[in-house]
């Protein structure tokens, strides 16, 4: 038995069609819960952290919708807050499955905060989207007005806010927890830390932290947090069961076991795509650099199988 | 040298009269938290937990103002996500005083749910006001369409909801923390806890819990955490620099050192009053109660003094 840090994508709390009601995000993590419950209950060392597009989206609306009235929040702040909310769903849906799965323990949220370097090149080409569709006249107006930057998603026919998405580099609150738990602290608790990749900061001074309006990758971050916490197995759940070449393609290959430098080749090659796949092979490839022995890319019914090397994709070192 | 709960409230983040950005949250939360980071460089170990009464307030009511384009949240994921905020909050500016004082510590905020009783006699009288003023007409539909128990309040004439305000039972999350955390954890960390008196929940069954929509006094909860983690010394920080007998009338004496029967029979006779300061002497009477030994009520500015027992209301034992 290992040490295993799950990281949830969006669709472990919110599934596509979902109007985005707290009770359909309890439902869906319910069912998440039960599955990482199971693998606790077979012995294995857990550690959580997860997404937060959809819920930072919705606070963002929120936030412009009231403008008028209440002065809107940062980014960074609404991250933090983000934390507060899934980290409280995590907490009552996971300790209720522990509980039935006969592996009682206690989940704990930190409120976690990633350092990120000024210098990151992603500052320089902001190139995620956040929050909703704006007509050209708008991303005109909000451009001037806050200095944002706009990009046209041609797709879907509208403008959107881009904002840079750099590396992870230290995860500020995993020192002190990385040297504070005592050996074996898996039996008794389950860490959630650095949702959403965690509050992105730029050290100006020793100790001084600013939060800065960007996005880190969650499983980049998965992957500095496995290391720092000494995992042995990064898991990243997302909405297929695995990693593919030539996915939706007639000559489609669904990836099982696969080494380093196997995948490396293939998302060299462009196999997985800027948006979706490649990010979270390049968190795999990250994890195994570091020391990880294996990263698992599968989708939340095939994780227990996944875990006993029988489906999904799974990375070793070469 | 000993071990101090502090429970900041809401003027340590928020002064009357802020517009509520957040801006001002933070230059407040700067210079509370050059107290706090006093406190630690003289060697004291310390826990911090908060209220957030106006932040609570704010999305509130950002939820109900966006609510035709975005589903609202219920109060407890609200209250989860007032955590988030200033949790996150409170690690940026601490960390930064506490290395400023020659004192660094990793500042630790924990999303923390409170169990309350499903039997507390609250429930069959909710008394706290949360959110805005409504009109007549509107407090009509609330009642009829939410069935939000609703209120007059006179003074500002108009009608508010009202919320039950049950007693803290226990803090889930505290048995394991302080099972867990190694002896002398004080000088590496300051743990954040139980923000807003921590979410309610009830207890359903072994580990189900199930959120309410209920508001916990800060204190109450701040007294229960200081006996969890064996704090000798529990500060409730507010807007006055102690309690006082005859508050603004021409007998007014303000309270300094007191025994907890003394302050007892004040409380009896009526002086504190039940909204401000009566709640907070109960708080520190039952932090007493359990064993605690001595409770501090006072304001930012006079804390260091409060300490060494110099200023402030220092509530003791008989």
């Amino acid at each position: 038995m290992g040490r295993i840090l799950v990281a949830l994508g969006g669709n472990a709390l919110q599934r596509a069609g979902d109007h985005g009601t707290w009770a359909e995000q309890v439902a869906q993590m319910r069912l998440t819960a039960r599955v990482l419950a199971g693998l606790v209950a077979e012995g294995e060392e857990l550690i959580v952290t997860h997404g937060n597009g959809p819920q930072v989206g919705t606070l963002l609306r929120q936030n412009e919708i009231a403008e008028r009235e209440l002065p809107a929040r940062p980014m960074d702040v609404l991250g933090a807050e983000t934390q507060g909310q899934i980290g409280y769903l995590i907490e009552q849906e996971l300790t209720a499955a522990l509980v039935q799965a006969k592996a009682p323990r206690t989940v704990l949220s930190i409120v976690s905060r990633t350092v990120v370097s000024p210098r990151d090149k992603a500052f320089a080409h902001p190139s995620k989207p956040v929050g909703r569709y704006y007509t050209e006249a708008e991303a005109r107006t909000l451009r001037k007005r806050e200095g944002w930057q706009m990009e046209y998603d041609g797709a879907r026919g509208g403008w959107r806010r881009v904002v840079p998405s750099p590396l992870p580099r230290r995860w500020i609150e995993g020192d002190a927890l990385r040297k504070l738990l005592p050996r074996g602290w898996g039996a008794h608790i389950v860490p959630v830390v650095t949702g959403g990749g965690g509050v992105p900061v730029v050290e100006r001074g020793r100790g001084m932290f600013e939060g800065v309006e960007a996005v880190i990758d969650k499983d980049r971050t998965a992957a500095l947090v496995a290391s720092a916490l000494d995992a042995d197995t990064l898991v990243i759940l997302t909405d297929v069961p695995g990693a593919a070449v030539g996915y939706r393609k007639s000559w489609e290959r669904w990836l099982g076991q696969v080494s380093a430098s196997e995948i490396r080749s293939y998302l060299r090659r462009g196999e997985f795509g800027g948006g979706s796949m490649g990010p979270k092979v390049e968190a795999a490839l990250s994890f195994l650099q570091a020391g990880g022995r294996r990263a698992i890319i599968t989708d939340p019914p095939s994780l227990g199988r996944a875990i006993r090397n029988e489906t999904g994709t799974r990375i070793v070192p070469d």
